[in-house]
């Protein structure tokens, strides 16, 4: 349906309902996107329900499912989908399995930008919950944790992102960098988490190594399958599942009308 | 709310909408609870909405948000829950942070059974699509594959499971099986399905290695942390989440409802 | 020769002379084993001949010699065998070869009970010697350290257990342990020692995590394979011996004569 | 010195002498560029001096000599550096020290642009000899080889690929390429080496997986970096080297003049 | 009591009863001396008492236990001792904790002179119970199998060794050999057994890959280190134990009076 | 064309232009000889273009280029090679195609030494630019970073070793070295530069625990494959490349001209 010569189509879903955190997004897709000449188009849009801010695992769930009911709908128009949330968000792997079209996520986009950048690479995050929920994730990404120096916490919570001035906030997460980069060797860091992209510039000046915004890396990072066309392998752990049976006692029929229709080919 | 002289209580979740299933784990839950003497008594539930069959991570998702709904009501009365999917299902992360009672799935169950019986165990599941999901439950339980001989499909559809005899049944996973201790070293199979228990005996009789059952696996390994009151930890991977601010838009408001009103507290 | 209804019967061996730990692991033992109403006997023994306490790997050697001395002829009236001693006790895979019934050490148990509850635990042990002792124990029991946050040393010697104030002990296992959790990010502790079930209440107290009783966990680890009559896998690791030709020049025939004559068959 | 609405100008090197394989990769390069509507131009070199094909260490260590005189003068013209040889080429390394623009080869691009894809890809070389050493390529470029199902020689010598029929090469791939995809798991499989570009729309037809040219993956995954300028990072693995006193007996002084006066600030 | 211009002395230990294979290492042993130029001189000797074979763990501890009794005694004559067992014989722990000096077991000394020859490595042992305690080995030794290519099975019985002609043993191990480098990716081979030496020759001129002895591996390993008189390490893993007070109850005195007596100090 | 009564005679190459350098290597290499009573001989040479000190990856393929025109016409001349330079240089890769007799590299040969004298060995270099790049060699020589407590760095240029006083020199390499052994849990030291033998010495008895000095270690390995005639393998990594068509365009013929002639036949 999109041939060489076509403006690609992408579609970034922030997987959670807050409409000033999909501003924030919408903000640093359309910035990195500018140097693109118009080759590629985004449209951000967020759940219609699910939980503010994805906080662990529960959430996560949650943020999911109403991620593919969002999603499915809105596939047959988009050449790939960027998932805006820092963390090895499930919905990507359902995604894949649903369309062949590109599928990521933000953390997996950062992590394979801050590669080629420096030997190791720190995720700077916000709260201690995420440390552990975040190295599964690059371990699923990379295959080990051999390259990731640390995943260091800069204390905050939710909360504090929003009520803490920008100062504050910058210099939490430039501690956190800091002992990332003397204590754990990090010669990269990525800061892990949908909302940070207006702290990079500072960060850059006051670390002096390279800082990956994970939604600009985002961006970059889907505009190669997108224009190449590069499609999941439909073997394997992205297998499009069968057409199956009609369903009964989906309250939310939304999602598996369109999944039991059509698999693989909207 | 429970003491030491007390009957636990285990509550088996059926991650699917399959009555079918639901029996033939309750069969299996049953079964292997005789030997215990009454302390700990069980009930299986499965799922209201969702899907029949987890054949994937899609499936996986929509089957761990309703696996959320009815499981978090039932909880103040359980001492613990056994997701009887074989998977490294997403719901059980989820409860772990929702309660600090032990959470478990019969993947990971299965796998902590299967270590002191040989060096290297394999898993025998239904199809090819399953192997790789698979393998990255293995390194999300142990951290590693190194114990892990091998993951092989005996390369059946579900839908095999249903019309194929027994007979044909059995001779596949053998063959699989066969294939896994002559090629792969491996000295232990786990069953890869919750639906499996009754060719255990069988496949013993001409493979002549242990074979675990899951769900057996899973309420022996249950019954120690309910009995001993081993609680999952309240720091890093499963910290709770603090109490939220009323949230609005959500359609389906059980979750959510008593999930704001009482983290770590029924 | 035993049955679905009958009591299983539970060999514990303390492979030092040491008959105060011996004291102290049976109170362990006995305190589990309350709450399963029966339906498993204990009883624990320790090893005629051989070392007070096992300080290390040569000690380790005299220690499984005669720790195989006392159990082989045992073997007969009981359904499994649990080594009490807090270290990759190499006695345990000699028996894994010797009876197919199950055999664990403790230290097995309490990292496979530890698994279920946080993403990374901690080995708290005496002294600095055992620490990469005990990590070479991590990495044969899960095949990698990756679900191991560290194994901490409280610096003290084996004297010190014994002239210490258990407020002392208390707190300097309490120190190394919340090192564990602030700076390598453990999320469950082990005690890595048979005799320290004692400090378990006032250690969940002092630091706010689970912490393992490794003769607790070993006892609740042991009961499902003995009523589900899991066996010991027959190839690879712990194929069984074949009968060889007598043997001469054996001083201590005990062993000898009954591995001789009857391997597997007991 | 350049800005967000500048053409990127990138430089392609081929490390080889040879003149027909410039011309293949040329090739690639701008069909893959005709998407992106001129954003970025590309240069393609060959070296002045070295081997004609990079067959081993030997050849690699050469060439790599050879590369860093012919990329070191025409640094300050370019916004990044792709080296299109498939190894895990050394040049690559010796030039992030050199300069922070971007640097790649183009097997980590096909390794980076592999990942989203499928679970595990594989490599097909042309003979055994490079197996080891582009598994050892892998090994630096992801930190492990959990991600590659296996790096599968098409048995061809360097001979072949020029005497050998289309077709005949096709065949040896492809065939490679179904025991990758049978026998090791792969989901997507990556063409090893800078000159098989044409086969791969064939080799898609053929086996139904995803095929990566890594010319067309080196494009697509240096086009980010080069937009958003991101650098290689001054600390650990690359850190610019310091200013040295003049050098003597050097008879090639083209590198070492350039080196010498102006660390990281061409 | 060694100094630079002095012959060292080795002590090599056969911890079998075996006089038959003692012959045989004492073969191997001075045939790799001659070309020393008498720089050092060996001994060998094989235990008292034990197994007549080391066929598995529980022989292992058996032959370990006895081996200490020899060896103590004689190590005050001695700089340095080579336990000539094809295993990860646990007497070299033990005694790497009773002395300085150097010691090593030949399996050991096999892996560390392979790893310079080629990148990946195959052990081929005559039975298949021994794969799993092998590689169980290699990752003791170099902390991981990456270097392994694999360990393979020639498929014989201890009395196989003996029983079959030198043919039809060159035939079963070279048969392992072959599927070792063709299927496994092995450049290098060991011969995993004390006794196979004189076969070196042929699988050589069969296989055309370099071949190990483990015990002519285990000689020149042994040499530098007697030499340079490198010495263990005092802390951590080989920390010697303290004195500690007189024991009781220990039928075998031998090894506990010299132990006792005089740690690390002979 | 040597036998087991002759001399073998061994080539060390100091891959930089350094004298000072070499005559430091040259003692190091002579005291470690004068303990084998003339079995082996040993020249010392250094590269006659290049740099004087290699301080990165730049330098150090500059390095391995000069190093392959000065080794290769000296090659039929000598039993075995060892190149001088404390890192993974590349130039051994290269050396072991071309021919097969033994050729290592100290960096390869000091780690082989340390494994069995303890756990974890730590290397210590001079400065933080090498720490990740050693890490590498590491994972490259043992497959994993397992046994590697840690690299660090004693923060030092490379100035500094010249003009800093032997005090000052010994004082940071034990800082660092302390560090690494409270901290890291190192057993054994290695001394990451080639230049610094003459404070083993003084390390030793200021930190208690075995230094390795890499050149000792390197003439100590070489011995056993020169003595044993242990040849590099010729399948697989390290295959020799085929004699291929006269090259033209190579202004420095030396290296290409016996390469092309003779490949493994000097």
């Amino acid at each position: 349906m999109t041939g060489n010569s076509q403006v690609r189509r992408l579609l970034v879903v922030n997987p959670n309902t807050s409409k000033a955190m999909t501003h924030v997004i919408t903000a640093s897709v359309n910035n990195t996107l500018q140097a693109y000449g118009g080759i590629v188009e985004a449209t951000t849009v967020h759940v219609d329900h699910g939980v503010e801010s994805v906080e662990g695992s529960f959430d996560e769930v949650v943020s999911a499912y109403w991620t593919l009911e969002k999603v499915v709908p809105l596939l047959p128009s988009y050449d790939g989908v960027l998932v805006a949330c820092f963390s090895n968000h499930v919905a990507v792997k359902a995604l894949r399995e649903y369309t062949s079209k590109p599928v990521m996520h933000i953390m997996e986009a950062a992590i394979l930008q801050s590669l080629p950048l420096g030997a190791h690479f720190s995720i700077i995050t916000d709260s201690g919950h995420w440390c552990p929920l975040l190295e599964e994730g690059v371990q699923s990404v990379l295959g080990s944790l051999e390259r990731c120096a640390s995943v260091r916490s800069a204390e905050m919570t939710a909360l504090d992102t929003v009520t803490l001035s920008q100062d504050q906030v910058v210099e939490k997460l430039a501690s956190a960098g800091r002992q990332a980069i003397d204590q754990d060797g990090a010669e990269v860091l990525i800061l892990g988490c949908a909302g940070l992209a207006h702290t990079r510039e500072r960060m850059v000046t006051l670390l002096g190594v390279p800082i990956i915004d994970a939604v600009a890396a985002g961006v970059n990072t889907m505009i190669g399958p997108m224009i190449t066309q590069l499609t999941t392998s439909p073997v394997g752990m992205y297998t499009p599942l069968p057409p199956r049976p009609e369903e009964v006692n989906v309250p939310n029929p939304g999602i598996m009308t369109a999944y039991q229709a059509d698999p693989k080919n909207q």
